[in-house]
């Protein structure tokens, strides 16, 4: 208790530009920009603690919807938190539970005091208010924590309105609830692609002076040019010493685009749940392990690549364990995928050092085969998709 | 190629009685009595070769009739072979695939010259001869290899005397066919629970100087004390100084009964199947870790062992693994018990050398709750179970 969290830029930086930082939690520094692995229900899917600290993780996201609905928060305390718990003693940041709710809850009625949802795992019902959000996080333990807010189509203006007003009312009540001194409570914007509603929401958030802000309601319905010109009108509006956290994005291109724009936090399921299709990132694009062509291929997955499964097997024998429906496979993959976010993520932060991430950038967009940029954000699926797993 | 087996017994010995012994192959030595984890499609389900390693398992089985029809003997053999196809550089043990067409093939139909089949898979149709399936494991190489053989209900002598006669045919063939000589082809007995059929077996076999010979067709439909008085007018027929290997048969009570009448090598899905569902092997029995009673247990699957899972986690958290569905769960079940089944290997090999197997395996069933003596093993689903996963 009583810890100071501090935020300290070491390159780069300006109001919205690409910069690195450290990020000072109870569980260590964080350096950024960061990409959080999401373990949604207190494990990052197929592997263990030991191998994400061997992979470099510097900090996962874990799901409070999920943990609240099984085991239970108050089980997780009885352990002492979230990091004793699942033997992950790095920081861990969890989400408010808002977005759960939001997209894979039944039935859901919300209100001016909270939401009420049905679970998706047993129909039982539930209620979630800002207080109660606090309470379940606090009893995760996490390093960082959420604000509970309301997500809503990115492009629907009609909805997003009354949706960002109760945000920020939810976002009083979540700062008053707050007794843990030793967690970040994050504030989260939210205003879909309209530039004005996006202003409205950092101008109101910054009054209350949070350690951290989160970007949400993005990449969920519009398309990417779109996100990107919703970010490059956000960042501006946020305090240049505290850290951004753009919720849900993780595709390498859009993670390039959001730096360059000041982003210094990032969590996706996609590494993880792509991994687990066959779809493997290399620097010249996704690879799917599946395709009859890697059958009798002795090359590893991406040559030079240095992670465990690039080390030791063909893509043949990767290929055979997916054909085969063997679980290995879904490990090796997995390893690989967030092998390359990692060093990613390192690539940038010694790009933005060493002043050349414009060079970094272009060079690695010219050879990395990117989904088509004119595609839209898969709308109810997406908010699925990139959050939780 | 030329490498020369050798089979020395170490400790203990007798016609029909506990023994330790060494078995030298090209990939390395195999202290026995050994237990061989299934590593059906060329993985041992949910781990890394490397983690078998940190186990201290000195022997693998593979299923020949799985990786002939995926991904094919012909290219497992394009990749050196399956040592170099899966990275594992320890002695391995293929099956002939006999005991998978009988009990895995949609359609067979057997003749004296071999066996048409159907695939499990897709339905396309094979044949399988004697010397079809040693030339399949001579393209997978590996270290000790099996002849074709015709299983059979252990009881039921009518089908058993004709399929006897076919086994000793075809085991000349075999030999006749073998090409490699750094391989050591096992005969395989046959007979049921018949004395009179396994003593012509043994004495069938004996003459063609095999250098291991495998104990089938147990496990079979019979009960328990059927199978234990099976073995006890088998091994005393068998040469002394050959290796003894009873196929698929891995339960901790039938291998301590089968080493003290003298088998050396078993191989079962067991430890890793049972895992699988949440059965977990302590020196009490078998631990359900989805019971509720493990909500909030914070104590380690066993209390003393030194496995990964033991070490980092708590019943609670596998449980909750379990009850999430997450591949977390499977893995550290599987660590654990391979963990449980080596160190149960060690133990005996111990006992044997300070020559008091006979107290380490009555104390160890004094505390071991043992299914029923009485249960028969399963026939049709039993066959399936033990030998391929």
């Amino acid at each position: 208790m009583g810890f100071s969290f501090a935020f300290e830029i070491t390159a780069g930086g300006g109001s919205a530009s690409a910069r690195c930082g450290r990020l000072r939690t109870p569980h260590g520094d964080i350096p950024t920009p960061v990409f959080a692995p999401v373990g949604t229900q207190a494990t990052v899917k197929t592997l263990t603690p030991q191998e994400l600290e061997e992979l470099g993780t510097d900090l996962i996201l874990s799901n409070t919807y999920h943990l609240y609905l099984r085991p239970g928060t108050d089980l997780v305390a009885s352990f002492g938190g979230l990091h004793h718990f699942m033997g992950w003693q790095h920081p861990i940041l969890t989400d408010s539970g808002g977005f759960q709710i939001f997209s894979l809850a039944h039935r859901r009625r919300v209100d001016d005091d909270g939401v009420t949802f049905r679970s998706h795992i047993d129909g039982s019902d539930h209620r979630f208010t800002p207080e109660s959000t606090v309470q379940a996080q606090e009893e995760l333990g996490a390093d960082i924590i959420m604000c509970l807010d309301e997500c809503g189509d990115a492009l629907d203006r009609q909805a997003l309105e009354p949706a960002l007003n109760r945000t920020h009312a939810w976002a009083v009540r979540c700062r008053t609830a707050q007794r843990r001194d030793d967690q970040a409570l994050f504030g989260i914007l939210q205003g879909g692609i309209f530039r004005d509603l996006r202003q409205q929401s950092a101008r109101f958030l910054r009054q209350l002076d949070f350690p951290g802000y989160a970007i949400g309601g993005l990449s969920v319905g519009e398309t990417k040019p779109q996100m990107y010109a919703a970010l490059a009108v956000t960042t501006p509006e946020l305090p240049v010493d505290r850290p951004r956290y753009l919720m849900g994005v993780g595709a390498p291109e859009d993670i390039l685009e959001s730096v360059a724009l000041g982003v210094d936090i990032f969590d996706c399921v996609l590494p993880t749940r792509v991994a687990r299709n066959g779809a493997l990132l290399t620097h010249h694009g996704r690879l799917n392990i599946r395709n009859a062509t890697y059958r009798d291929d002795a090359a590893p997955i991406e040559p030079g690549c240095t992670c465990q499964a690039c080390q030791r097997f063909s893509r043949a024998y990767v290929r055979h364990l997916f054909q085969a429906g063997e679980i290995l496979g879904l490990r090796l993959a997995t390893l690989h995928n967030l092998h390359f976010m990692m060093r990613f993520m390192e690539q940038i932060r010694a790009a933005i050092t060493a002043n050349t991430f414009d060079q970094f950038k272009e060079q690695f967009l010219a050879g990395y085969r990117t989904s088509d940029q004119k595609a839209r954000f898969a709308h109810k699926g997406g908010r699925k998709a990139k959050q939780s797993e």
